[in-house]
């Protein structure tokens, strides 16, 4: 099969109502406003060298760490999401806040070429001392994704250069080299940016030093105690922030890692370097563990939503269907990072399963992280609530905020792919691009009110006709699909692992038609999942629905009992967030009535009731209220 | 209507088997192996002053906390469980034992009387300085305790006196007469221990002290806040172990309370004194709180195990309604404070709704506390379990495990109360003791299988005939009960809160027979407990039941559900822990089949299965396993 390569995301215009709301609302609310939480936080002043950093907003924690020591990832990100906002749109406000602060990071690294305001503002002597804890090298792959992200967009060199010069330090410290020390970070993520500037400049010295990282995490002698011991010989006996290997992934040599353990968001940054690195490098062991880390994430680990880690504790995963509801931690990151590995294994494969996990991921708990008004967030996004929670303007550790944003700035990228011979859509919603195929230049715009509808047409227009592959993605949640080219039906039955392979000599004008029946499901859970036993989640096309107060008045939705016979209906609600997609269906809700006292033996009535399903991303956008996600079912 | 006191426990003779063998466990067990564990952890150690005290074991939290500074306490309950044993059967070993850290205590007592080993060992300059977090007073409660238990069972007034002296160095310090600290301590404990004090002696300054304390907990300005600038202008800001006031219920005056609120054993402890002082100074306003309280507690806040506190983050309260399981806090310690509360308002009104929830409390969220073999232990009792808590041989704070050993080494003094005209049976289980009432010394013996049945017979033996009343509780949760003297049906329509009067010329071989029918029930809880929602508990008699792995094989529990019409089957099973009845049922278990991934649309099938539930109380006794109280059920 030709290797498909995803078309970037500047040359995918989103027409579509869905996609373009999201990323207006991110241009011009959530860019602007994090902006100025960064402003207002003091982060921009702790990267304003050589003048005294800020003072310490949030003390060291008795373990040493303070969340401050990555607020240069911080920044990096915002460049990252403003960067992306630019390519739909040049703002010259923007730009300028942008190369502002890369005038600071130009003045504040030092001539070696090392950049990290934490330790250049406060402990210069002490850099490189503790990978294990304080994200050295995390915040430097930020600031490279940044500035990647800035010079593809405007062009603009000088950023891209001071990360280049960074780099060159980076690798003259760490390496299996004599001399070298064999580190490697704590917090996963210089891996997958190097690998962006990789593909970049083709310097293959990238490629070498992300094989080295990937090679070397997890091998004994343990760095991190190395390191630890070394620290203690000065300073005595240091405390821990977290006292395992598992959180950091760290705990065996990565090709060895079958199952998936500790931080959700390091493992799943971790994994998609991985990823990236085995289709770079073909390597087959570590495509293997890519593959088995990947399933047992799907058959133990995820919540319905794709989000991943249930523990606030770890920020991370915990045991075999271990997923709390109102407890779940499944943080905004985790759900965006897991876009990140199922993007690059499929790419790796073109397999339709990971293409599914990436549109669950994008359209729930991913999604879910930011408000409708793009200027409130979920760290946590729980499936359950009992109106406790509400979104943040900004958060102690804000990493989740820019995470959501960069993703949707750049969400045109995730939509298609282009190999020499064809072209595959993995998502739907209306996009429009242009791609060389086949030596032929190929409009290509594919129109739908996707995910309110499966009714997709897709015009293939050629420069010239010319033979090539259509691949499209038929989603694993779909079931019926139908499909056409100029009105002459295809064989659906041909598609193998989620795409189906149209192959012809394509036309001007050509129109393929996709039907993807949408009617609203019940999904169960794996009887492992204690927490659902008994419970159904609804879903329509790739969105997760729940159930939240304000839909249900009457008190909390926790009252509400869906009969499994009870017909779910979909309703267009113009009145809803500009036009959503509502399910309805008859229910049963225990009676509160006369309760003098907390238990009794009568059983409380059920009265019947009319349950209204919200698509779950928007939840906690009107006020706070009670939510549900799994909704108790009666036979 | 006369005033009833309760017959204190040495008094009375535990017959029956239920309590007999816990009392045994206790005394031949518990007692032995906590001295050992107190010496084990230098709890032992810490009291050996002016010897350098043993090096910190648990070092200070960054808050400056460490749980070592309630040692003092530890070592206070360990005396006063250890002396209710020897009530039951005097031990030269465990006196001897006593007496050492008498001799200890004694010498590390300052000429001025004070008396705490944390700070006389460690930082004798700071007593007296943190009374919001130290636990200064709560320790003195615990030793005072002690010492009155000590003397009451052996005469011996050494101990006692070391208290009274460290109580008048006390009472030298605090007050509201001019030159004194108008303070109180974070944790209460010290105003019930005084006034078992005051009960002994008479002495009114006893009295006066818990008035004081009573009336002065929660007034502005709040001597937190005085105590804490004292602090801050000698050592600069310091951090909070716990930021509202609260958390030890001294947002305000106590009489203005009317939320339960806070660490749940304060609270306990707080009410208790609050009743007692109530009764003392026939205080109506006092009385009046503690009403409002107990019905707060009881419409919103307490689980249908009689545990309390939900949450382990503040060890305390929430919401109203906020009841989950599986992390549900209900310390031990809360359990036994709440039946020493409910004691106290039992006698203030004897009604039996205190009654019933000091009986449901004892044999349920206290008892569950402590291990079948007597040496292993539960701090927090979730009301439900993935499998993963064990019970402990010890805890970090130790507090648990010696509350409940001195309730079951106290059991005796709940079971009978009298009044010069009567005698009042709350709780059954066979007992035996003698009375004086109207004038007679009157043998009692109380014969029964209970909790295993409700079929009592209660032999009244006066030295003479003599008129008196005859009160049997008859338990809330009872329906057709039948009680007949000497074989003649008394009409039980006249109960008046919850208590069957029986006035009557009493003669010697007099019986009278209680039949309270046991049927297995199932409870059903307050809508607003969403996690309770569409879930049923059983319960017989007093004892809550749970369904546990070990019995009911074929996977975690929580696959069971129960059918509304699924008769429920008491099984008297001789094989199980000396003897139990445990409940059977036809049931549903979710099939777990052959899933390949975590969500389908296809709804597991079902098994049927049958259900045996154990008493809550004697759950993991048999290695680990989940365990449910609430379950599913199905109509």
């Amino acid at each position: 099969m030709s290797r498909y390569a995803p078309v970037n995301f500047p040359a995918v215009k989103l027409e579509g109502k869905f996609w373009h709301e999201r990323l207006e609302t991110v241009l011009t609310r959530t860019i602007p406003s994090q902006h100025k939480k960064l402003a207002e936080y003091t982060i921009l002043d702790s990267i304003k060298l050589p003048s005294p950093p800020p003072p310490l907003r949030f003390p060291r924690h008795p373990n040493g760490f303070t969340v401050q020591v990555f607020w240069d990832s911080d920044v990096g990100k915002w460049i990252e999401a403003a960067s992306y906002a630019l390519a739909h749109r040049r703002d010259e406000d923007i730009e300028a806040k942008i190369e502002a602060i890369v005038d600071d990071l130009e003045k504040a690294q030092a001539d070696d070429g090392y950049l990290n305001c934490w330790y250049l503002g406060r402990e210069p002597e002490k850099r490189w001392t503790n990978l294990r804890d304080n994200h050295e090298m995390y915040n430097a792959g930020h600031l490279l994704e940044g500035a990647v992200a800035y010079f593809q967009v405007t062009g603009r060199r000088r950023f891209l250069e001071v990360m280049e010069r960074y780099l060159d330090h980076i690798y003259s410290q760490f390496g299996t080299e004599p001399g070298k020390r064999r580190g490697y970070d704590g917090h996963e993520e210089i891996e997958l940016a190097v690998m962006k500037l990789y593909y970049l400049t083709g310097d293959k010295k990238h490629l070498d030093f992300v094989t080295y990282m990937i090679n070397e995490r997890g091998r004994q002698p343990h760095y991190f105690d190395i390191e630890r011991q070394a620290r203690e010989a000065g300073e005595g006996k240091q405390p821990y922030v977290f006292s395992n290997y598992e959180y950091s992934q760290s705990h065996k040599p990565v090709r060895e890692q079958d199952k998936v353990v500790g931080h959700a968001v390091r493992a799943m940054y971790l994994y998609t370097a991985m990823a990236d690195l085995a289709a770079e490098i073909d390597d087959p062991d570590l495509k293997h563990a890519c593959q088995v880390l990947w399933d047992d994430v799907m058959e133990t680990k995820m919540y319905v939503t794709a989000g991943l880690g249930p523990s606030a504790q770890n920020e991370g995963f915990t045991h075999d269907f271990d997923l709390p509801n109102q407890t779940a931690y499944a943080e905004t990151c985790a759900s965006v990072a897991l876009i990140f590995w199922a993007q690059r294994m499929l790419h790796l494969d073109l397999d339709g399963k990971y293409a599914d996990i990436l549109e669950l991921a994008m359209f729930n708990g991913a999604l879910s992280g930011l408000s409708r008004d793009g200027e409130h967030y979920f760290y946590a996004n729980p499936l359950e609530s009992d109106g406790t929670p509400t979104r943040w303007d900004w958060h102690t550790c804000p990493c989740c905020t820019m995470n959501v944003s960069r993703l949707v700035a750049s969400v045109g990228g995730y939509f298609v792919s282009t190999a020499d011979d064809g072209v595959a859509f993995h998502l739907y919603g209306g996009i429009a691009t242009d791609a060389e195929i086949a030596g032929t230049k190929v409009a290509l715009r594919e129109v739908s009110t996707y995910p309110w509808s499966g009714d997709i047409k897709i015009h293939v227009d050629p420069a010239s006709p010319a033979a090539f592959d259509v691949k499209l993605r038929i989603p694993g949640w779909s079931s019926g699909a139908k499909v056409s080219v100029n009105g002459q039906a295809v064989d659906i039955s041909k598609t193998v692992n989620g795409y189906l392979t149209i192959n012809r000599t394509w036309a001007k004008g050509d129109v393929v038609s996709l039907d993807l029946p949408m009617p609203a499901v019940r999904l169960y859970a794996h009887p492992g999942v204690i927490m659902d036993a008994g419970r159904v989640a609804l879903k329509r096309g790739p969105l997760v629905y729940c159930i939240e107060e304000v839909d249900n008045p009457g008190g909390r939705v926790q009252r509400l009992k869906l009969p499994r016979s009870a017909e779910l209906q979909a309703e267009t609600r113009a009145d809803l967030f500009d036009g959503v997609v509502t399910l309805k269906a008859k229910a049963l809700a225990i009676k509160e009535g006369d309760w003098k006292t907390l238990y009794r033996t009568t059983p409380p009535a059920d009265d019947t009731a009319t349950l209204t399903a919200l698509p779950y991303y928007l939840w906690a956008n009107r006020g706070q209220g009670s939510m549900m996600v799994w909704v108790p079912e009666v036979q």
